[in-house]
């Protein structure tokens, strides 16, 4: 089998990755480079990393040329103009991964408040699935439009939901402290991304209010089945790559050992590849260039005391399980292939 | 007036920062540095930094030389260590300022637990004056003996109290998220510092079980009158300086404002010079090379739930008012000085 | 004595660090910090560093006004538009301290030429003495008009002119191959100093292009009284701040050692307060937030060989003897003061 | 075909990046790890970035061993120790692939000389093939021990010889201005390399005695034909990974163009995959995690000048083409495989 794939607005990280993923892909290989640029870039010239690897040259936007020449689409579009472009790649008979926010929240309304933009395709929300797999395989194998999930809400729904689905820790109060690598904030200079200001710094932004937060509320709202609120406070660190959290749950039973707690993690996630549950504590550093995500979990604190708290830390990649190594993740089981293929 | 400042065991990064500080500083200099070392470095060809500015060679720790040259004595030793010198020199008749952890903790048997040694100096232990002169500077105008913070402690301890004091927030539960520059790990090589292992990471280590916590709480239970829990969940950052604290509180009262939590902090502070209310966040690269700690306080969550939490978010250099800043700053105070004197 | 300094344009990295300086500076202080901007920043909220330190808000550049409060201005303007706001500077009865480009060359065709704009000021150009006061200190001391030299032409005119000076090395052929941190870049954010494409990275630019060449050029055909040829090779290292230079001479006489190299340094710079000669090999870290230049000088490849060379290795703060703390030591001798003050 | 890798002293930093590599290549396969250590440890023990990829457990060094269970070895051994291994290894019928100094000279006595060591194999120092592919590949394919080349001496040799061998440049006075990451100081902590001491840091060091130069010059010498004379001043960057030269040639014949120097690239390389000749400058971010090497050729200064240079710019990744990926790319080669498989 040989998967063609398409990617709408390559000249950001995500498409970056995908790019070098799928490269290394022993199935698939990227046909379709689309850019919505008046000059359309070689992508060799806008990332000199792919030159000798990657001669596509990018091309206009056209949802039926990329059909002929595409069985799946990667869609890397800023939010608010995803969801301009994804009904006509449906339409064309695409399968489409959208890397943007348009489809992660069912709900149109709260989309609405939280990305301060009308949802204008209503009709395909309603049939996109969210594609963490570790949580919904089953629904991203059938699924012709995925919703490729945020990184912080990656990182946040795969160390939460076992100790949430087994009713281990309370569903309120859970605070999700999260540093992440700059990748994360995109491709485009601003003042605070200026090397001089951003190298040796390390600085909390948006606390509360940060749009991942909705985001990992209906995620775990999902697998407990009830309402789950949860605190997101991102800080930004001085590397390129990387996402840690660390995060801060109440145990519901004040006799919860830490190895019940454990065992948690080794049930729900025995099978899946990309998950790492670790004795000692995970470093972005270990998981750099990885789908992995490594995760570790403690009880601490006096046994019955108010100050009892589970802490879960969890580290990802935030461009490859965070973005494009899960988009991989999600195209190979849509496509019926063993969902590690190209990614250890 | 001028001072005449000792230092023992002045070749690591406290000692550094201690001297390059005393070099600036109007009233003071640096004039008798004690090494334990069998050869005995010129401080110069220890810190490359210091050629031309300071010509001291290192001599041993010897009290009685060290009071007839200095009238005070900044101790850079490690635990356990320190305390076998500052008897003699107090009896020598210096002022001590200790750098370690060893006069900290005022109950010597939780200082034996937490950091497995014998406190073979009680007697000077209970006349120690925990050196944070923004909640404690009457007591430290009036000391011969001065157990200077902890980094992390000092930035938790400025950050909570204010509202611990005032009985805003509870007791109990507390969260510190902690994270730390590499040079508050010493300057000793170790493989978890090695450049290519330390670079582009970020990682915790010790959740709840590091001796700072202790500490904290003892400051925090003195602030309020009444025992305080607190959890340490420390990181470390792939930069030289700085520490930043986010720290997670519940609310007393329900219907407390984000207003009269920032009004505490102005009332508790509006004399101090070197804390700094912000409005935005604070950021390590803003208080680097500078006695500052920055702090802001921001309420959120849904009004009346679970999960409405206080943060406030701490950030000091942790080599200047996490340690040597600091010191100097006790030392004006213990010599009648304005406590600002070669720190702005 | 109280010297009082004004600012032009003090919202980049140069008027930062002057503003730094001039608070720790004994006898002066900033008095006026003048924006061509719109709307007139507090220098606080520019700089969140500065909180708490300097409450100074910036003000219209007004040379009349300028010259009611100040005795002294600094011009980080860029080049091409500090020479429009000199002349009347200097009408007001200012003396001048010109960070950029505009009175450095002292041949206006040549300025032309490099800045590809041309000289309107050609009257003041004159008079104006380039500040290396390591080389003219004695020029220095009478100016009113100070050129403040380049980074790259400060460590490499202290490098080369001891042996150029004493004929130890040929004139033609000088290859100096350099690096600069990142503030050297200014503070305008642009693609190639955006974090992600920054951090990790190392790279030439403008090899033989560089506008700093001809400046080089210049002072070390001033010093040696006849043409000097030298070729700068520029590099962008990811760090904040610092310079080094590894500077590649052929021996007049190849009989020449090492240790009548090292003589011609010493003889040059004995009495000078910044000038570290090292035995071992400069650092970047160890000259930062100095005003030292440190230099090395070997003597490698095979006697009486075509590969024979002299190497001087420099290394310079380029925010401080590079750019603001060269300024101050140039405030200070044109103002009596021992050019030190404030600068250890 | 599948090819059985073996790895001796697998826990450095070559060891790592070859694992990695053999686990991404579709016709080989890490088969035996062997390590002098007393504890044998596992290897994502080891490498916690392995951890789910790769089970392998160390096991004694055995030639025996080794030769029933893989068809190569790759020795990752200081210099002086891998020789002593090397012997018994191709006795019992592997391939080797030296990543050690101890057979790149073919000159044993130089050999003694530079690394002051005995050479105990001279034997099969007369057979081993210095495996720069882009080279000397024929011999490369015959070959059954290796000596895979130095980092440094990769980067100048691919960035020099096909001026040196077209007679483009003089032969004498070669200056090689180098950069490097710190994974090429190997995974053992010291001071030098301690996190705060590096960070923010750039510095030369051993200029004109770094082993790696009579390496440089053995291979232009017989590129040539005829001595060639090469000074490597090397320089420690603050980053993972990367080396960029930057390299200073006189041209042989001062009416030369930038043109005629360049396609003497084009021709020397045009069918060399890992070459990319670069219009603009090399940048060691653009080829890092890549067997890359990007080259940049510049010809500089007045026409008929002495000033007149040659510079070619060339980038690798120290730890792929630098090391890991060239034995890879070495190995292909060894077994009739196409030089890229598994490295692009």
């Amino acid at each position: 089998m040989s998967l063609r794939a398409a990617i709408i607005a390559p000249t950001g990280y995500t498409g970056f990755y995908l790019i070098q993923l799928l490269l290394r892909h022993p199935l698939a290989k990227p046909t379709y480079l689309a850019s919505a640029r008046e000059e359309l870039p070689a992508i060799a010239a806008e990332f000199p990393q792919l030159r000798g690897r990657c001669d596509l040259v990018c091309r206009p936007i056209d949802a039926k040329a990329m059909a002929r020449e595409a069985d799946v689409v990667f869609t890397c579009l800023p939010h608010a103009v995803a969801l301009k472009h994804v009904p006509a790649l449906l339409d064309a008979g695409l399968k489409v991964i959208d890397l943007s926010a348009d489809y992660r929240l069912r709900d149109a309304d709260l989309y609405e408040r939280v990305y301060q933009h009308p949802h204008t395709d209503r009709a395909h929300l309603a049939e996109a699935v969210y594609g963490l797999p570790e949580l919904f395989a089953k629904h991203v194998a059938g699924a012709r439009l995925i919703a490729n999930p945020g990184c912080y809400p990656t990182a946040a729904a795969l160390a939460i939901a076992p100790l949430l689905s087994r009713s281990l820790v309370k569903p309120m109060g859970i605070i999700i402290n999260a540093a992440s690598g700059v990748t994360g904030a995109g491709r485009s200079p601003a003042p605070q991304y200026h090397f001089p200001e951003l190298n040796e710094s390390f600085a909390p932004y948006n606390p509360g209010m940060h749009r991942h937060q909705p985001e990992i509320e209906q995620t775990l709202t999902t697998v407990r089945g009830a309402p789950v609120q949860a605190l997101l406070v991102p800080h930004l660190l001085p590397i390129d790559r990387g996402i840690l959290e660390t995060i801060y749950l109440e145990p519901q039973d004040e006799d919860v050992t830490e190895a019940e707690l454990r065992e948690a993690f080794v049930q729900a996630y025995e099978h899946e590849p990309f998950i790492r549950l670790r004795a000692d504590l995970p470093n972005v550093k270990h998981v750099r260039d990885t789908n992995f995500c490594d995760l570790s979990v403690r009880l601490v604190g006096p046994a019955g005391g108010t100050g009892r708290r589970v802490i879960v830390f969890s580290a990802i990649d935030n461009m490859i399980k965070g973005a494009s190594g899960q988009a991989i993740q999600n195209m190979n089981l849509m496509f019926g292939q063993d969902q590690t293929t190209g990614l250890l």
